[in-house]
């Protein structure tokens, strides 16, 4: 079923059969930056969460400290959306979403949870976002012949992240 | 066919039965300035177009003008991408998707001419972007419930653009 | 009276008298996206009022929504000026002004209501805003010969705009 | 005949009488900034032409500082536009411009300079733009009450700026 | 023993000796910049304590206040870092750095103050940053061979600025 | 000789012993990106000497092609700076300098680098400056325990990459 809508999406508008075609820079993927911005998303949201049970509440600092936490959670949602749209848009071709039908709505799944990460303040929405963009980069990598694995990130929060084996 | 697509897709992420979801402004949608920015791709093609054919090559106000000129294109096909992206992740729903089912490849083609007219200067491309949003406003106040017709842009370049009848 | 301080600045600076100059794209304008934009501010001034009259203070979500209401209503009372601004700045001529003389005072008027739209949050300044944008938006189109009318917005909020009668 | 010209202004909208209004920082204005910017269009004018003369043309050397300077143009007669608008929109008062009746043709005249500096490249509009700029800081420090001096700029182009004498 | 680290670091990359190298705009370098940075940040500063030993809190006219207070506080500790961070880079040399050795520090002194000018909201640090970034800017004048004074800047907050005698 | 000057600087400014100081995100630091855009302004470099090296000179589509990858090796070389400064200002801590008495000169090779890659298009100051981000990362892990292989990056240009075995 969804051969056939991606074959009348090719007849419609050549779906890239041959040639990278990007926006620059050429041939320049790596889905690295949308797994960091991911991981931002929810170390904010710890912070953010973490700041609100504090007992400063109505001070000055409360205030600055979180209109800055949720003004890099906004950032970095926005980076993570158009990290994934760019190589999606760029990267990803017709043969790419046959052999991995999940990828148009794992996309657009990605894109949903990044605006939901913005509007609310949630972890739980926040560590979707970042399962979704771990199995877009799993895809990503395999399609390049690249084997990958889970590994814990090196940085705080220590979530899973997907690693390419290089 | 479609209708299965999306009621696949619905399942995996409750594909946004009624609530209208959006980064802010909500439910301020309009094709305009997608439309806009689209004529204006084609105008500074036109632009740069002539001050080519002209006879001033290699002056420093040749290069002056025609830097500005792509430096605009660029600026005007990634906002005519945008406008068209944020409709269609935030405004269009489920059952527009199914009214018209074209709606998907039609964004992606938009998306692909608006990279395209960004890597190249020629101005059919820049009008089959035009043609593209302009089907996409047809849609769109279609499915807002509001007639279009089609009028002679008031501005340079005066290509036909689809106008809502409020 | 006016006619002689408009004569006064021509012969300071050449007044343009014949050839439309813009900052590039030349020859599009449209007051639409500034009448978008102060919709969006009005749009944004209720959210936030919703907000706060609701009962979720202190909560980490009350802070996330409307710090991101704060932030947009800054950025559209920004376009909203600019809009107005390159317009007044690049399409209006000397031989405009003469027949309707209240366009620098209007001018001046919407670029106040803007700031003031930022430094505050009430609704009354936003609907000031919108109404001196939609009387400049009515000079403009009455100066390129196209009539106008006055239609509810097919968006929230639902404020009357003036529409060209394209 | 100024006067009443601002007086009905000032009856339209309430021309700040006596608050110092400003969107952020608040009475922090200094035209330094918007001569600075001056400079640089003149210094970019400067390297462009030296440039354009020389005998590297075709060379990616050359497209590459060319494209620079212009780009560098750009943002800083930007710059200097926004500075003084800035400025005119929240420090002057009536007050002052019924002092110095000059100061709106003054203020529309360095608007009109910058949008001709950014699309031409010669150094006389680039050194009116200054011109202009430095009458503009002449009378805003005579408003602060505070006498100025003209001195060569201590850096390339060494053109004349107006410096106040703290 | 600072002379030595610095010989090292010369004949590791060509410590410029002689020639004048940015990224552009070229030899145009003036503290001032970062000194209205410093004194915007200090008013900020202000401002917001202001409003939050006021009594309108949980109003919506004290958040829209105080984000607006902080986002501004936010940019101008950037722009402070960023125009010392240029004029480090670019205009001081090797030759400098061996007169007054505490350069080096002082640039990264400045670098700490302004980010923890943004993570926090104290006046104390704030004044630390214009203290350090006056410092800088005495030195600055003084390799050009031009005299200093201090003076209390001609805006609030009514701070004492480094003031070269041109 | 350097642990001296650091313990200067230290007593100077308090030198973070061990509070990680960031202006946020706090903790989440990774060199990969800066290793991205020095790979990405090498290739811009090359796709600009192949343009240049063609036979379309003076066409349109060559000056739009040239000027887009001009530009877009202006915003990765900063790009890559940026990343380097923030991982520099924030994540190096005394005891790291110690070890590492090359990170200082390191991080001011990369900057000027960084620089001169803007300023030029030829690929050995490119290549450099990969080079340069290379030792960064590699120290960088280090510092973190964690060991590093180097890799030919699975993208053009198949530079080496320092890798870090997570």
């Amino acid at each position: 079923m969804l051969y056939q809508v991606f074959e009348k999406l090719d007849r419609l508008f050549g779906f890239a059969q041959a040639k990278a075609h990007c926006d620059i820079p050429c041939g320049i993927y790596d889905p690295h930056q949308a797994q960091i911005a991911a991981l931002t998303v929810i170390r904010m949201v710890d912070l953010a969460n973490d700041l609100v049970k504090g007992s400063t509440k109505e001070s000055l600092e409360f205030h600055n400290s979180l209109t800055r936490y949720i003004q890099v959670k906004e950032e970095h949602a926005e980076i993570c959306k158009r990290e994934v749209r760019v190589i999606f848009g760029d990267f990803i071709k017709k043969e790419h979403v046959e052999k991995y039908p999940e990828l148009p709505s794992l996309m657009h799944h990605i894109m949903q949870l990044g605006s939901k990460a913005r509007q609310t303040a949630g972890r739980e929405t926040a560590l979707e976002l970042l399962g979704a963009v771990n199995r877009f980069a799993e895809i990503f990598w395999e399609i390049k012949g690249i084997k990958t694995k889970k590994v814990k990130a090196p940085y705080k929060p220590e979530e899973e992240i997907v690693y390419p084996l290089l």
